[in-house]
């Protein structure tokens, strides 16, 4: 099969940052962008890289009105001797589609998807930052284009990747937040679109991380819309607790998102022969577990920290203090390990690197 | 208090629709919008009017990514003796407000909102269609435009309002629809965003619509995401029911939109002395009342519609037809009194509607 994207290069390339210290998570973009269009009646048409700039917008254009919208997020990494990897990008792409799905948006040739990830990054290669911690962050997306204000779905859409240089997460090493578990608010919940990697979800978390900032807080613990007892997600990444030696992270349940890298935390721990569970688990358990010295690690996970050690939970004025509010021993080895894979500096037993080659 | 708003005036009319007959809802736009910016440290500032035009986005603007965006929804009419009306164009004003709160977006002063929308009206006011059942929808919008991948409100945003000549909801007068009750989906959960106009909240229903059209329903019945089974809003209006001589409406609960419309179908039923009961009613009680033949009406309210008769209602198979499938003599007279005040030809005791003059 070929694949034809055209290439618009730029004649006027951006500066690049000297140093990715201090530089803010998403908020410098390469120099060029992918952009396919999607007609009804013609289907997905006119891939094409084209120098990054401004899109023209129809004020009346579905998703500023309706929010039928869905991205993904991963990263590629320049390796010590001088390749590029992503990290299973193959998942995205599939989720991209179960989003779309969900979202009543065509699905998007995976082949194609990953031939536009795969040229964009080559395209804009001299911009992923070299050294520890350091990648590109990819942003595929796909917005509703259609300019009428009926609810329905649009008759037109762009599916459109841009690429951010981003520094390590950790820029004085990993090291835990402190986190509220909220109350009052609810993210998602089964029958709704929480599964979906939907910009509303994310809207919608908005308040309640006003609220935990206000107190001091990292982010909040989601906890489930029916019976707010269930963990959910933090902030906006999956969560893992370990409790008496068994790792449980939340079951999937339609109201929670499937990270990439909660698979990936989920084989590595079956690999190492640690046990874990995808189960309901709740706020009193974790509550009665910490009671009993039995709440050994936290950690959320997720493609721009890949592993956040959680040090302290607020749950209604109780702050529950996880591990003295230290980075567990397992927390750290997920860490180094999946990075190290991430970076190519470390065995990759399950064949999740994908070199990025001209 | 003066508001400045600069007018920047086309020089290059479009061509109106030559009658509204088989013009699709909100297709069709005026010749003129209007804009106002937000930037962090600056408030808002620039309102202006210029020609109706796409305009320039980032690929990063929040919008498209983390859906912080919230809209509103009215409508104008031409009145028989040559003036323009605007229908509670404050309370829209006051929801958008509560809307942008909960959003993490910046209110918009009400003054200069209230003054937008007159001068927008003015400035196209030979589009807004004469004629039994037209109007001009307006619809202000606020979206998050600050470039930044960062999950977090946006530091700049657009206020802005845009206008669509519209035709009569019911081409030919008003008839029942057949709907569907939706028991796999749900739109909103209290804690959640339901109760503000964000657009996630109609994305997330655009899954079950296109299941509800496909068994041939016009809508789906949304029940509440928590029981599943307290009834909630129908598509994208509020809902009221008559059983047995009361008329009730779901109570507003955090998950439900506090519609306008629905607000003043309550006060023109008090003031008529008919019994009406804000406050949760399950999908049971319905079916209980229907098979004692006490489920006399049901209809949908909404800006668009302002009435929408239901005529079936669908529940896991069981069809429940209301009043013979015909619309009734409740819904009938709620829809001729509102609609006579919208178009300034009914008594208007409630001081809703406000002319808009030059």
């Amino acid at each position: 099969m070929t694949i034809e994207i055209k290439i618009e290069h730029t004649t006027n390339k951006k500066e690049k940052p000297a140093s990715m210290d201090g530089v803010v998570f998403g908020t410098q973009f390469t120099d060029h962008m992918f952009i396919l269009d999607y007609d009804a009646g013609q289907g997905w048409h006119d891939a094409r890289i084209v120098p990054y700039q401004p899109i023209m917008m129809d004020p009346a254009a579905k998703v500023f009105h309706y929010g039928q919208t869905i991205f993904e997020g991963l990263k590629a990494y320049a390796t010590e001797d001088g390749r590029v990897l992503m990290f299973r990008p193959t998942k995205n792409i599939e989720r991209l589609n179960i989003s779309n799905e969900r979202m009543s948006i065509p699905e998007v040739d995976p082949e194609l998807a990953l031939e536009a990830l795969r040229q964009l990054i080559l395209t804009d290669r001299e911009w992923i930052p070299e050294g520890e911690g350091n990648s590109l962050y990819v942003r595929p997306f796909v917005i509703a284009t259609e300019p009428t204000l009926g609810v329905s779905p649009s008759r037109q859409y762009k599916f459109m990747i841009i690429l951010s240089p981003v520094g390590a997460y950790y820029a004085e090493g990993i090291n835990p937040v402190k986190i509220f578990v909220e109350s009052k608010y609810v993210r998602a919940v089964p029958g709704g679109v929480g599964m979906a990697k939907t910009a509303g979800n994310y809207a919608a978390g908005l308040k309640a991380q006003e609220g935990a900032t206000e107190l001091g807080y990292s982010q909040v613990l989601w906890l489930d819309g029916v019976h707010r007892k269930y963990i959910e997600e933090v902030g906006s990444m999956n969560v893992f607790f370990k409790i008496n030696g068994i790792v449980v992270t939340p079951a999937l349940n339609g109201s929670i998102l499937s990270g990439i890298t909660r698979d990936s935390i989920i084989q590595l721990l079956k690999h190492w022969d640690i046990p874990v569970e995808e189960r309901i688990l709740s706020i009193d358990e974790l509550e009665e577990a910490h009671k009993e010295g039995k709440l050994e690690e936290a950690f959320g996970t997720g493609t721009a920290a890949v592993i956040s050690p959680m040090g302290e939970l607020n749950w209604q004025g109780e702050k529950m203090v996880i591990n003295e509010g230290k980075t567990g021993e397992l927390s750290a080895k997920l860490y180094e390990t999946l990075t190290g894979i991430q970076k190519g500096v470390a065995e990759d037993p399950f064949g999740w690197t994908l070199e990025v080659k001209a």
